[in-house]
């Protein structure tokens, strides 16, 4: 199996991007998005202003996507902010692993000093255990946030670290 | 003294509200935002997509504004998320406390289940104490995650309170 690439989206990579989002957006269980989102809004939304976009890739094959930006402005841009996505297909086989080293990396290339996910839902446990293993710590919990289409109201946590 | 009434804004509010704005903006010492920011980008933010905006008046002077929001999509879609400024020589008379009322009776009218503030800076005491004295738990505390200009790096707190 060839090494995981990541490198910088590009406009030519918007359907293999909404491959990745669509199934992930439809099930509701870790992002607070509308299940019903069109592709246009999704993809408005993940290449939205101030994010600079990324892809995972293996053989040529994007698995993965994520998106990096500054959490606030002002007195908070020192904060940057990440969301990841992989492939459904492709879970399993280290690729959010692989796009996290990348996005740290490029958070201090930038100059962010710490790096904060707002919205962790609780159930995601997959997402947790390896952002803790990337030393991301939960500094918050708000009760109840995230409606689980299975399982009902569960808590958002927000996690954090320095860089 | 007369009554302090809270209503709707209108396009006509948008220079008192700017008034209100500018001061606490070029501050830069409780809100996230750029303190050169320009009247036109400030406005655009206050009365951004999906914010309803209100204005606290006495005699017909405006002396605060807030917005209230969803604070996330989807499945996150039943949290409201305000934000509140008191024009800075208006501070002290009940003007917060009088929005901040009236944001909890419009966030369950409109069928809001709990409210959450993501980024209350925590050296801003008075904050905190109306917030917690309006039944808001501090659920959250990113380290350092604000610049404040004269104390340097403090923290903001996520405060949040079922309706």
């Amino acid at each position: 199996m060839n090494a995981v690439i990541v490198r910088a989206a590009t406009d030519a990579d918007d359907e293999a991007v909404w491959r990745i989002l669509q199934p992930i957006i439809v099930a509701g269980e870790s992002y607070a998005l509308p299940r019903d989102m069109s592709r246009t809004n999704a993809l408005a939304y993940w290449r939205g202003p101030g994010h600079e976009v990324f892809v995972a890739e293996r053989d040529g094959v994007v698995l993965g996507t994520y998106y990096i930006r500054a959490n606030s402005e002002g007195g908070g841009a020192h904060v940057a902010n990440c969301a990841y996505m992989t492939a459904p297909d492709a879970t399993g086989q280290g690729i959010a692993r692989k796009m996290c080293v990348h996005s740290l990396e490029r958070a201090k290339a930038r100059g962010f000093r710490a790096m904060q996910f707002n919205f962790v839902v609780a159930s995601n446990e997959r997402a947790v255990k390896l952002w803790q293993m990337f030393r991301f710590e939960i500094v918050g919990r708000v009760p109840e946030a995230f409606d689980h289409p299975k399982l009902g109201p569960v808590d958002a946590l927000v996690m954090y670290r320095k860089l």
